[in-house]
């Protein structure tokens, strides 16, 4: 967020989730008024309408919320663009009031992906427990909060515990150690965040129809100037069963001379192009550029050009 | 499933969902047995395991369960294969004991992706009610069918209504009456059910490294072959974050030589490559195939080619 | 030519030569000085060193002179570039001495491709004529037109007759009626002529290795800029055996914006690109500009990314 | 050639040229009956009627003939394919009667061509000289040997010394010492000689029509399966203007998996692909096989196909 910190942050709630977790690593947030929101569509439209300056919601998350929901989203109503990645460890606990023991609970909550991703030690260590299907891990949180509730413990993200005032019976108790979630901090259009030398973009391309090919014509636009891709889905764009849109994060920033001539190609040949941001790389990975595509090649390019147009060559 | 059909379908339960739904439009499931499980792995597991002869699963879902978990799952472990894909609309019901009143329901129980889409509608005429929410819409109705449960409704599939002799409150009530989900009877490995010349193919190829163009070298092997990719998505395989697969359905069938030859070359130029099936497409759409990659123009180009190596061109 | 016509051109002589006849068809040649080179490389350091403004010499003419050579010293030198391209259709004519009769020819000058072009004429016609080589048509012509000389005919381009005050014995015996050269004119760097919309840009693309693949590089720089090509030939540079240059001409003006920036993409990705010039085509064939390459979609997508650098989009 | 060596050699005279000396290096000629004809054609033809069993002709051959004349010849008319590729330096010697003094030459004989490639030293070393054009070097060193003839001496192949019983005045004096010539011995279709793992490939690619990107279709068959072109041409088909072919040669031999693969490709995309043959280079390079090309490769591929395909996987 150049500039002013935003005063005002939306969020995908409820509170205690990781998506509030992933709001927290950002330093402006700190002295921030946040906001849970039911959705992540509630979220963006906060920030569309103005209530919000800002809203952190799911891009790659499998605990809980839909990639595709906000993928979708953002390709779609009023223009919105990503200012910041953030790659958060998945780690789940068991939190319960404290004084539980673990050999008490036999009523879990949490949200059924949540459930699905720490069932090797559930069954291992709570084989005989019930689990009761929250629509948060938050939302389990606040349930296991409640004194006399009928809730025993909930599987949630750590910071539930700070939230709800609630004991961690377990810690990292996922089944893959080594998952990562990938939150976006969204905004109202701007000049993107200066270029780092490690950022991504991320847009949407739709295309004109569907022949063989359409989709080798958009990677081409970006081979043919040595920008790799991150990630890509086809996804098709509800107007009619069969028309795809190609959802896209590409290495570098659209103030690179290649990333911007990329995307330039992409508007002449695309029926739309939607652009979601450009924003340094959480992952601080710098790409390989190869030769020939770098700002200076593309300088010298485009002043050789003007020499011979101007018969100075 | 040529030959004899399976005695035994394993589904992604619970009774009553989009899924048993997508398997009662096959055929021989008429006078199958038909398994629900608890969860996608464990459907495809009862197949791998041999205690299913197929499995019906979500796998563009939009309701219940998640695209990505079973193209993950089929991504990785004993090898399975789609045996036919399953179209189902989306047509979500209110759905309540006979006797209850729309104006008494106060609450309503679904899962929360079902939620999420209906809530123009809930908004509108169940402004007041609470959402209970269920780890599945089947599930919801089981809610829904006690006796002096806590929950007065559920929002659900149709065929929950037969299930659990529910009343139908209100029929169609999704947002979006043209939301289409997909669904795939999947087997262990076997010959290809016969191409009908309107068929998928669906693989997932891995690369061996990331530098840019790998997407496009993949791409070049079907494009150069006039094949056209429905849907693509790229996925981190787990191993390492920053390593991918690509997810990748294609128009035509592994018996179709443009089809062989191209998985043949993906074969050769990726670290691996699962092939996932070929199968009739629900849609019924026959590829454009243009000229120069047909089955007789491949067929031509063999009989030339040993000509001119045997000196006889 | 912009401007002041040059009052001096150089072209490939002799006299009465098809390159003086394709320098003739040059409207302003009316009025200048022309002067013969004994060599296209003499011609073209004609206009190197200030004596001529302008030459004229054979690009793809199968009666005299090399396409290569031309190519060959255009690309390398002080540079020069193409200010008009002429297309001549190649009519041979038998011509000598008036008063000669046709039954008593015994010999025949011509250059020696000139006689296989117009070899079953002769041998049809003149079975038992002798074959005289000189070094160009127009020296066959000189010879034929020496009263008392050893040669009683040439084999010559009409214009020769003219010069030499020849009559014509037979005309248009070329074997081949539809044969067309091309010759170019080539003056020191300047603008080049205005853009027609039905324009052609040379220039030479020497390429850095000699990998799979470099030559399909160059290419992919002008397809996915929608860029036909009308000639290509790989060269040995003749620095090393097994390095290559490529000579090419493709549709469109440098000040096309597809073509300008198809050669910016060249220079980056090239060792060197030499710029031959954007002149008028000589069969003013217009090309197919496909979608998304015209001048008004890159000036709108130009626009659109400033707008979505300055967060304006 | 494999098997007996054949009897009668064609090649393009006349005797004393660079193409007889090309034909000397091949081994079998040694014992060979070696017919010179007078043009590419007529030894091409001499092939096809059977009377020579292969011909010697230059295919890049900056000294006399025409590179685009063998290629225009090969590319049509009955099939012909490349036995062999000799290269040959180019080598010029100023020959002369035994006796001749150097300051005594007064007019030089050779062809144009050979002329243009000597100029530096005959402008160096014999400036007043006259040149006298001759349809051939070996033609220009007949002249220089008919005693009291009207030439002194004759640029032209060391070996026209030993054919006409000159004396070598100066050796090597071309402008250009590290200049080669290409030729090829070609006869009719047969079964090409064993791939020694160091081949070429020759074809003639013509193309249906004329759009941009025709050529990228056809580059992309070769590097979709990493095949190194080492020659390409566009020429005119002759049919209507503006029709094109390719005349390529590129890496590997046919009975290579990759090539086989990439010339049935080629057949399929293309109006027609003419065979020239495949044959060991010359100069004995070996490609670089990049990965997922080899031979090894495509048989394990081939295999996986099967597998697939029947339900083995």
């Amino acid at each position: 967020m150049p500039g002013t910190p935003p005063a005002r942050y939306a969020y995908l709630g409820p509170e205690g989730t990781f998506t509030e977790a992933a709001l927290r690593t950002v330093p402006a947030a700190a002295r921030a008024n946040l906001q849970p929101y039911a959705s992540v569509l509630a979220a963006l439209d906060a920030v569309r309408h103005g209530e919000a300056d800002a809203a952190m919601v799911p891009l790659e998350n499998s605990v809980e919320g839909s990639v595709n929901a906000t993928l979708d989203e953002l390709a779609t109503g009023e223009p919105l663009i990503v200012l910041r990645e953030v790659l958060l460890p998945v780690s789940f606990a068991l939190l319960a009031r404290p004084g539980t023991e673990l050999e008490k609970v036999r009523r879990v909550a949490t949200h059924p992906h949540a459930e699905a991703q720490c069932r090797r030690w559930l069954t291992t260590h709570l084989p005989d427990a019930e689990f009761i299907p929250a629509p948060s891990t938050g939302a389990a949180a606040a349930l296991a909060a409640e004194p006399g509730g009928e809730v025993d413990a909930a599987v949630a993200a750590p910071i539930a515990g700070d939230r709800y005032r609630l004991a961690v019976l377990a810690a990292d108790i996922g089944d893959n150690p080594d998952a990562i979630t990938r939150f976006v901090l969204v905004g109202r259009p701007t000049a993107p965040p200066v270029a780092t030398g490690a950022d991504k973009t991320s847009l949407v391309a739709f295309i004109a129809d569907d022949h063989p090919g359409a989709l080798l014509e958009v990677l081409t636009e970006f081979a043919v100037r040595g920008i790799n891709l991150t990630r890509i889905e086809s996804r098709p764009t509800g107007e009619r069963f069969g028309h795809y849109c190609f959802s896209i994060d590409c290495e570098g920033h659209v103030d690179d001379a290649r990333v911007g001539e990329a995307l330039m190609g992409l508007r002449r040949v695309c029926a739309d192009v939607r652009f979601l941001g450009s924003y340094a790389r959480a992952d601080g990975n710098k790409p390989r550029v190869r030769p020939g595509v770098s700002d200076v090649e593309f300088r010298d390019a485009t002043a050789w050009l003007a020499r011979i147009r101007d018969g100075r060559a």
